[in-house]
């Protein structure tokens, strides 16, 4: 079954934030820090500064041959290593969604290689994908990423090497939130 | 942007119904009338007999080739002679939701040719599929039929051919809610 999320940014949280940067349209307000919340049930998140919702759930794209490629390397969240954190909400546009699927497939992954690019950078980035759109929030994707400390120029590398595809050329809205786990 | 339905089944509302029957594993309630609402807000609705709620959202199998057949003959809902509608709600297995988006569509289309009798029925049977799933209701798919009497069979025959396809072995809950609408 398909699990939502609840990104509650506030005061206080378990990812305190270092920055807010808004990469395309508009920005979110700043927080202190970020509560990432997977479950059913929502407690109500007075004096967040934002929230964000999202759902774990089935994939978009991906084929049988990649998926066999991604789940021999890739590795879950919560490592004890991965003290960097990053949440990165993204909106694509009307012409995106627009498209038949076997067109954003050709762009996502034939032209832009993004399956390919992620795996480059596995298992050091381990990622969760949210879906949002049809839950009808602001944001049609949250993408949460975990890293060691060490694989930070590796992460800004994975994040250049995606902003530069022609499927990004669809992309309307990104914030990038970047962490670091509390008490590390 | 994607826009939210609420089907609202109770004692009044614009769709009557002729008949509500579980083909597949746990029935719904009984309910004299349904009413479908689009749009972002909702009211609640106090005494329903049960609520479905689903999005109007992007294609998730459908290609360039078969979309330009689909748009050439489709029609729209509301057509003054489609006196007769119905509803059904579908939630597919696990084992559907695990598979990769290739294997997906080959059961969905290759084999199963699912747009392919779809439109064997259009214009006559006009459609609209809304998603559910990731809003995380008891179903994944709401589908929405209108048509006019003299097509009611031809209704049945394309139930009956979709049921009979490899895809539909993934469906573990299937209603069929066969309405008429007031006043016809």
């Amino acid at each position: 079954m398909p699990v939502r999320v609840r990104f509650i940014a506030g005061d206080a949280g378990d990812l305190l934030v270092e920055r807010i940067t808004a990469v395309r349209g508009e920005p979110l307000p700043e927080a202190r820090a970020v509560q990432r919340v997977e479950g059913s049930e929502f407690a109500a998140a007075p004096g967040a500064v934002f929230t964000l919702d999202g759902v774990r759930s089935h994939e978009r794209y991906v084929e049988r041959a990649e998926r066999v490629q991604l789940v021999a390397v890739q590795e879950d969240l919560g490592r004890v290593g991965s003290r960097c954190a990053a949440l990165i909400p993204i909106r694509k546009s009307a012409a995106w969604w627009a498209l038949p699927q076997d067109e954003r497939r050709a762009i996502f992954e034939a032209r832009s290689h993004h399956t390919e690019v992620g795996l480059r950078y596995l298992p050091a980035i381990a990622r969760r994908l949210y879906h949002s759109r049809d839950l009808g929030g602001p944001f049609d994707f949250l993408t949460f990423f975990e890293f060691g400390e060490a694989d930070t120029s590796a992460f800004d590398d994975l994040l250049g090497a995606l902003r530069d595809t022609e499927e990004w050329s669809y992309v309307e809205r990104e914030v990038e939130i970047r962490l670091r786990r509390a008490g590390a």
